[in-house]
């Protein structure tokens, strides 16, 4: 018989399907990789190609090359732009519709075409937060936004067009419903509680410890309870804080190892899943709120949505975080 | 600059990215598909293999041939078997879960293993219509389950391993927050106006006309103001119901109508995609109320859900749905 789990920071339900259950190892991508070039000279991003993206917004030097180590730009075709109005129009008397305000930058994590997140070294991934944590600061003060997400999409089934490593962020002019559904339920638990649930969560996880992955001195990385695919991954921050803004340098140092070691598990455990990771932050009315943790989530892509999961809003998931947990623990990567 | 629409039905946002905005004909799948037997030994649901599907739940007789039409059975690897308790435990002081009490079954919709929906005669697709009804009665009568959700997956991307033309229904012990959500966001409408808010958008898209793409006697078919997907198409009838369990013989002949001309008119527009269809019912408590209406929901997956979606909840449709909706009005299928 299956199990159903409540994922207690959105109270939606997931179907954990023993019956279908598939080992860990299983999961291990079948593809043969291409590997492709240190560097391409038709790609957009590859250095030398500055003049094709335009709006460069950051950029970070390598001291030992003296050339760029990560640079922003506002993406070529940005699904929000600053301007406009957020006044809310109707189309006849039912439909609410308003102006695309917002930003879109993309963040080119490295110089090297080929060189993912996984494949770096320790102060290349911080490179990459730090310019997180500057744009994330740079969009969040804009009059006009009330949310910034950051995220990542690896390989062609995670939702990515062009391989060389890169980030987006986006600013949005409202709070998405989704995000506003995900606050309600923690202000709730922080009301009965006077604590904040994520941190909860962290404690619960540390004693219970199958789904743990890893520890470091300011991070835990686990493989949340109600996990709704195979290998989801959160990376939780052990001192409280509600926005990614306030994240301070010696975070981003232990979290560049975290990160790090994290991607480079799933890497070699399941032979370079395409994934999906976003950091998950309060909107900018609720930075000073004692209810929400920012986080970061890893999706990797390994089932497919289905009607099911469209039309109930419940995942279905095939492996047990206990058993990818223990998997993930077992992977050797130094 | 884009656009941002409010879906009203569940309050969330989707950007109409007008920048990266595809013509709709280039939509259409280039893939060769390889053209599948109309009988294949090996398969579990092509005729001859019925004892590898135990379990069998309806059959309905060909009056022509005198063998099966359609028959329905026990998924061999349920997401969710009947018995089993519906009390919640608990994991340390935090987290919840129960047994996975429910029921899945899946619907083989012909004999032909490579007669899809789409191909179908008006004779068949109501077969598959009738199947559909009679397994949801006899389901949401269960005195453990509170919804009901029937759907199908069709092709690889749209998360379905078996070619054979499937559905799938699947009852369920609870009623998820997604489907919840939804009914408060319909009930709240119905408190403010005494007014269906489905029947109002109806009344809305007839009015406005470009999302339509087609009116029988007892449906609508259009695509929807803020469409999450290009080609997100929604087939609602003109007569209230809240459940699909109270369908009438006569809807479901002009549903079959309704359906396969849909259905055609996306297989010819775009050479057969991968799509996943829904039908949205209320749960069972609230079979009398006023505010729902049951409706199919068709989602044809010609875009990848990337970390931007996954973290907001926000979709990104790069298509408008008055130019797909024009687009699918003049595919001429007769």
């Amino acid at each position: 018989m299956s199990e159903i789990r409540q994922d207690i920071t959105t109270e939606e339900w997931v179907i954990m399907a023993k019956e279908r259950a598939v080992r860990p190892h299983d999961f291990k991508s079948k593809r043969d990789r291409i590997p492709v070039p240190v560097f391409l000279s038709s790609c957009p991003f590859c250095p030398g190609n500055e003049e094709r993206t335009p709006g460069e917004t950051l950029s970070y030097l390598n001291a030992t090359t003296g050339k760029w180590q990560v640079r922003s730009f506002v993406n070529r075709y940005p699904a929000l732009t600053p301007g406009g109005s957020r006044e809310r129009r109707k189309e006849g008397n039912l439909f609410i519709s308003m102006d695309g305000v917002g930003s879109h930058e993309v963040i080119v994590e490295g110089p090297g075409h080929n060189r993912i997140l996984a494949m770096m070294d320790e102060g290349e991934v911080g490179a990459v937060l730090h310019a997180y944590r500057e744009r994330y600061r740079a969009l969040i003060k804009q009059s006009f936004v009330q949310l910034v997400l950051i995220f990542k999409n690896h390989g062609q089934s995670a939702g990515t067009s062009l391989e060389h490593p890169h980030s987006q962020i986006i600013a949005t002019p409202l709070v998405p419903r989704h995000v506003r559904m995900r606050c309600d339920v923690a202000i709730r638990y922080h009301d009965h509680t006077c604590r904040c649930l994520y941190s909860d969560i962290i404690a619960n996880e540390r004693s219970q410890a199958t789904r743990m992955v890893m520890e470091t001195d300011k991070f835990v990385v686990f493989h949340p309870f109600a996990s709704r695919s195979p290998f989801e991954t959160w990376i939780m921050p052990k001192i409280y804080e509600a926005s990614f803004a306030n994240v301070t340098d010696g975070e981003l140092e232990d979290l560049s190892h975290a990160l790090r070691i994290t991607l480079l598990k799933l890497y070699k455990g399941l032979n370079n899943p395409d994934y999906n990771f976003v950091i998950s932050s309060v909107p900018k009315s609720d930075e000073n709120n004692g209810y929400h943790l920012w986080h970061m989530r890893i999706i990797p892509r390994l089932a497919e949505v289905a009607g099911f999961e469209i039309g109930s809003g419940i995942h279905i998931n095939t492996a047990l975080p206990e058993e990818t947990a223990s998997f993930i623990r077992g992977v050797k990567v130094e």
